[in-house]
């Protein structure tokens, strides 16, 4: 085989506040021949996530965070190139965590095989992917959402909320979406069938979310925390139920915000309604994949579940759209299309 | 039968911080003829609990609050002295709600006869009632310790920290309470079998707790909140639970402790340590109470939980004992003995 270059992008630094293009490095590298036991996999697409912004943090965290000069972690869809592995062979289709470069090397743990045949392969990523999962066990093993109550979820048309606020509608709930701009609202109350959207920009924020919720809240999806929490604790219903998937707003926070601290408030309102605060990731039930992806393909092809992707071309724009997620300018699901299949 | 006087304490204003005696009235009222379908109670003995001081303020909460110039909502151990009631015979003893004051009518809804076989009658207020119930259901439902496991209960020598810190011993968890006295503290290590013993006025609060948890934390039962909560939380291991019982440091709190704002960091630690918070009463749990009774009278008949009590002799003298639950000034379970059973 020819020689192969692998451009990667590396963690230049830890970013203070709001990640630049300036805390990532490009790098070339020639790569080795192919081990023994090992296959070469090429990228063909790259995820963009939120909690990547995590592991960019030197802090106590459900992983470890990416060193400095290491290749930034992010999970991939690949097509083997060659294989020294029985089980793998050129042209399968793989989603894994290769991360930001453009080839890598496996021993094929942790990879699936991604079968291309639902839906195209990019949704590995999305609906079909992490996201899916976050969306279906969050709302269902920790929200349990049962019909007529209803269901909040913020960074509603985002790749986790807008999948959220439909399996939502698919158990009879009321569905209210929280998104950051008009066009995202109107996307999820007119495409995705949510029954109301509030823009969190509105300047009476507390009073929007509760007119679209005159029954309380049973379920809340927090995926932002700040402000739009702060707008949903006093409608808590008892017994409502809040997985905590995410918390964009305070990623690139260098501080905490001023006074007073509210941590009584919250803790108040946890006792007095009997709340239930679960924070989860989605590989925490890998044990139940089964069942996500026998619901899931069925109702993507069933239609009964819509995605959207915002997909960005070349590996080397991966650093500048990363910057999106934080400031609410993805829409859908945000991938890098790293390259085009070559050998399907 | 003679006519009947009775004494008894009502709100007269709701309290900005610490409860005083200038926020309870005495009144002396005559009682009517027993009406057809009720039996007249005479409180034995009331219950003096941290809750009430919620009861006492007008802010959604569980239960909506005392009205000003009602009598005080508590739970108390009466006899029968008369009954029109089929089920109820002069000398049973019941426990309910009828709150401070020397009689009651009842037509007998939500009271329970009491068994005074296993433990004096008292106890229904305490280590087989409320109390013990609530240390029951949110430590084996909601903490759900497993053998090896760190459990961190704050209140430890209250009603409630007690049985919670006992039953996880039962259950083989290494176990530590926070306390508010030297005395408190050797009382829970010596008497009741802890581990160890934190005294929460301790300087160094959060490092002798990490001493005292050097395999961190996985339950969390929370009685207190306050600077105790923030020296558990970066504590409190991945997968932890945290039933959320009380908050007895900010009951009296007329506003929200100065900045910075730490609900953020509450809530990454929701999340990244995949936390379970979840807020209960006891009476959420009222559909298990055989399995409490069984298991709690068998405790208590072996001697392997053990009680202490705070007894306050007089009726007219539970405004100021009610004071001493919020300074930390009772020792055991908090009880006024308003009389003495006649029938018996």
């Amino acid at each position: 085989m020819a020689t192969v270059r692998n451009r990667r992008i590396l963690l230049a630094r830890r970013p203070a506040a709001e990640p630049s293009e300036a805390d990532f490095e490009f790098s070339e590298v020639k790569l080795p021949d192919l081990p023994p036991g090992q296959m070469l996999l090429r990228t063909l697409w790259l995820s963009l996530d939120p909690y990547m912004r995590g592991r960019m943090r030197d802090a106590k965290s459900y992983a470890p965070p990416v060193a400095i000069g290491d290749v930034m972690v992010g999970g991939t869809v690949s097509e083997v190139v060659s294989s020294n592995l029985p089980n793998f062979a050129p042209g399968d289709i793989i989603e894994g965590r290769t991360g930001w470069q453009e080839y890598a090397f496996s021993d094929g743990t942790q990879m699936r095989k991604v079968d291309p045949s639902p839906a195209p392969i990019s949704t590995a990523l999305g609906v079909l992917g992490m996201p899916g999962m976050t969306a279906y066990f969050g709302l269902l093993h920790i929200g349990q959402p049962k019909s007529g109550e209803t269901v909040v979820v913020s960074a509603a048309a985002g790749a986790v909320g807008a999948i959220v606020g439909q399996i939502a509608k698919l158990k009879r709930c009321r569905v209210v979406g929280i998104a950051g701009a008009q066009e995202k609202c109107d996307y999820v109350v007119n495409e995705l069938g949510f029954d109301a959207c509030i823009n969190h920009h509105a300047p009476d924020l507390s009073h929007c979310l509760q007119n679209a919720c005159p029954k309380g809240i049973d379920v809340y999806f927090e995926n932002v925390g700040g402000k739009v929490f702060e707008a949903v604790l006093p409608l808590l219903n008892n017994f409502a139920r809040v997985p905590v998937c995410g918390l964009i707003a305070n990623y690139n926070d260098a501080q905490l915000p001023p006074g007073p601290n509210q941590v009584p408030l919250v803790l108040r309102a946890i006792l007095s309604q009997r709340l239930n605060f679960r924070g989860f990731i989605q590989s925490d039930f890998a044990d139940q994949k089964a069942s996500f992806f026998s619901d899931m393909i069925t109702w993507v092809r069933e239609k009964r579940i819509k995605y959207r992707e915002d997909v960005v071309e070349g590996l080397e724009n991966a650093p500048q759209a990363f910057k999106k997620l934080f400031r609410g300018e993805n829409f859908g699901k945000l991938l890098v299309r790293v390259a085009r299949p070559n050998l399907r």
